[in-house]
């Protein structure tokens, strides 16, 4: 157990999900992430997880791990009216509590049948007023299932319903019950987090580790994915202004270290271009073959994109390249189709066809066919120009179809990014 | 515990996933429904799942829990080249075993880099060819981290990696090596899902269920998305042909309660898309607005969709939309933007533009702002031209910007769809 800066034993939680569409893997488990982000940024940070099934056994007996190693326990899901949903008997069976009906709790149940049209509370409903013994119920102002809270030997224990929407719509009176139980004791756990693209994980963490070698105070991570690797810093068991001048220390001993690497502000470069051509009034038009549109769809995914972005081609074919991008034939003969040249004639091609600032081209060979011996699957060019200056990169990517283009999609707008701040 | 068919105890597989990000709920375990989808299917359902940190001690615990309950655990994360990936060794640690350089594995890593470019393995990467005793490595085709199975005491526990494309690439090798192992207990999970596009959950779910009223041998979710909403079957612990002939026997209830809103095949309908006009030899140009590219995006993810798509314009300004896609200025003027009139345009346009078959417009207000009181945020114009034929539909739909983006390209797609299935 970490213990926290002022000698008292950091707050943990733990959390029990339940339900049988998560263990058959027809549901992602979103209610997890979301709960376990908010209570980090509470100061009760997660430390374990379980899942399980709609059975009262496998409940429990989560439920007795999770108060073994937390002071804090949430579980969701399995607190609606049909009979697969366990949780309150479950945890009343654990707990040695009996279930008892709340009658304030029916009354409000009644009330909100009632307000649909319903003359009588449905029977099913019904179970949903029993509830542990000595359980507050936390309304809930978007659906049946209550939340409710227990106190168990010093412990907490919170059951929310397993609908995400329900679930948020209850957490604000779950956040204020922890408050009031332990508020002392909280200790929000801080992230920043650096992002970086071009370089792999292998070559940029022992540069990292290196930078951050004698740093007791935060912990690093790396997250690495198909645009990139972020670098993540976490303060934990500390107060605020303590742990920001700990990230702002760790941030400013890396800087020298991602250098280039560094993708600013939010680490989304579609964001960064469309923030930096917003700025400096610059437009931008698109040309792509092989990624079939998808830096269109990035940028356009970015809102106010529609200021900058004047238009894209998505030119798979030839012919396309040539009428729209005025891709001269000569060079699609000569060089072929996958070629630096090509990728250059697309992007000053599709800053000309839309009159803009800027533009981009990229050609390349996604896969799964398409591939030969010069020019195998991976293979792809991506060209910026900026004020009618362009510059193209060769890359040859790993991966299968969706990973080369998210690639491809990526270095063309990293190359982009770099040029319009080389511009200025 | 359930008995299979045969009298022999159902195969259990349990889940560990291991990652400071999971429970800091910087990252949703999307790992963890993707595996016990694939084992559900293969004949060994999860039954239980647990999440740790990047921690000796807690993977290690997790894993004893989980070896408890289950005869095939599944372990993501945790094995990668940097000092907070803990698995490998927790792992060995908890089943007694010693770390071990495995050559083959080390060879295998030096080659990958040394055709990446570099002259020699990073050290950081010299740790993932250490592994636990006894252990088998899975090679990982698309990255630095090989998959490891172990067994212990008649069980089986395989270690794999917490990118999830890489995950997913190894996880072929791992259904080999479970029915190589526990072949005859498998009993796959049999589940079917048909797919509806068009109609809310709300108005479905009482049709649906008053077709099944007195079938109890298929369970019935309904799994709603923004595309549309799934109506999922699930059979258990059956034969395969007990459970064919059940599943069969509810697709053919339900079929006239769907009509019209079941989408065929994948349940995609860019591919629906794609195969039809394929095999009617038909070509596609595209032209959008509001979707930013998305629908270039979704036909494109179609692997051959080359052969089809001609070529798509993202026209965000009105200039664009009057230039590449031919809409007349004069129907931008009256109508605006946002309008029936200029999504027709837009269809025959780009159909005309890219000299193919059938083409598609889409216009609308995808929010956050530019809404009106005429025009709120959520009205999408959407229209197909196929051979010639124009049709439009209007919109308002609701949710955030990407849920309307979303919305308005499966609404897009579904009626060129069912305009190319009309048009003999």
């Amino acid at each position: 157990v970490t213990l926290s800066g002022d000698g008292a034993p950091g707050l943990r939680s733990a959390l029990v999900t339940v339900g049988e569409e998560l263990l058959l893997g027809r549901t992602v488990d979103t209610n997890a992430a979301w709960v376990s982000g908010r209570l980090a940024d509470l100061g009760a940070p997660v430390i374990r997880r379980f899942t399980v099934g709609d059975e009262d056994t496998a409940i429990a007996e989560a439920l007795r791990r999770a108060l073994d190693c937390a002071e804090i326990v949430v579980t969701s899901g399995g607190l609606g009216p049909t009979s697969d949903d366990r949780t309150r008997e479950a945890v009343a069976g654990s707990l040695g509590r009996r279930l008892l009906l709340d009658r304030e709790l029916l009354a409000r149940l009644e009330e909100r049948f009632r307000h649909r049209g319903y003359d009588e509370l449905p029977p099913a409903n019904r179970s949903q007023a029993e509830v542990p013994e000595g359980s507050t119920a936390l309304p809930n102002p978007v659906g049946t299932a209550p939340g409710l809270v227990l106190t168990q030997e010093g412990r907490m224990v919170i059951l929310l319903p397993g609908v995400p929407r329900e679930l948020q719509a209850l957490f604000h009176a779950v956040e204020d019950r922890i408050r009031d139980a332990f508020g002392p004791r909280l200790r929000p756990v801080r992230i920043r987090t650096l992002h970086t693209t071009g370089i792999p994980e292998s070559v940029l963490a022992p540069r990292v580790e290196k930078a951050m070698e004698g740093v007791s105070d935060i912990e690093v991570a790396f997250l690495p994915d198909l645009e990139g690797v972020d670098v993540r810093f976490t303060a934990r068991d500390r107060d605020e202004d303590t742990a920001e001048a700990a990230l702002d220390a760790a941030e400013e001993r890396l800087a020298p270290v991602l250098g280039e690497y560094r993708v600013p502000g939010s680490g989304d470069v579609a964001r960064e271009v469309v923030e930096v051509l917003t700025r400096r009034g610059w437009t931008l038009g698109l040309g792509e073959s092989c990624t079939g549109g998808l830096v269109a769809r990035r940028i356009t995914d970015v809102p106010g994109a529609s200021t900058v972005l004047l238009g894209g081609v998505v030119a798979y074919a030839n012919p396309a390249k040539v009428r729209y991008l005025g891709v001269p034939e000569e060079v699609l003969a000569e060089r072929g189709a996958v070629s630096a040249e090509v990728a250059r004639a697309m992007a000053s091609g599709a800053a000309r066809a839309f009159e803009a600032d800027c533009g981009v081209g990229i050609t390349g060979v996604a896969g799964p066919g398409g591939g030969t011996p010069d020019k195998p699957v991976g293979t792809v060019h991506v060209a910026a120009s900026v004020g009618g200056r362009v510059q193209t990169e060769a890359w040859r990517f790993s991966g299968d179809r969706e990973a080369v283009r998210i690639r491809s999609a990526q270095a063309a707008l990293t190359l982009l990014l770099r040029m319009i701040q080389e511009a200025e």
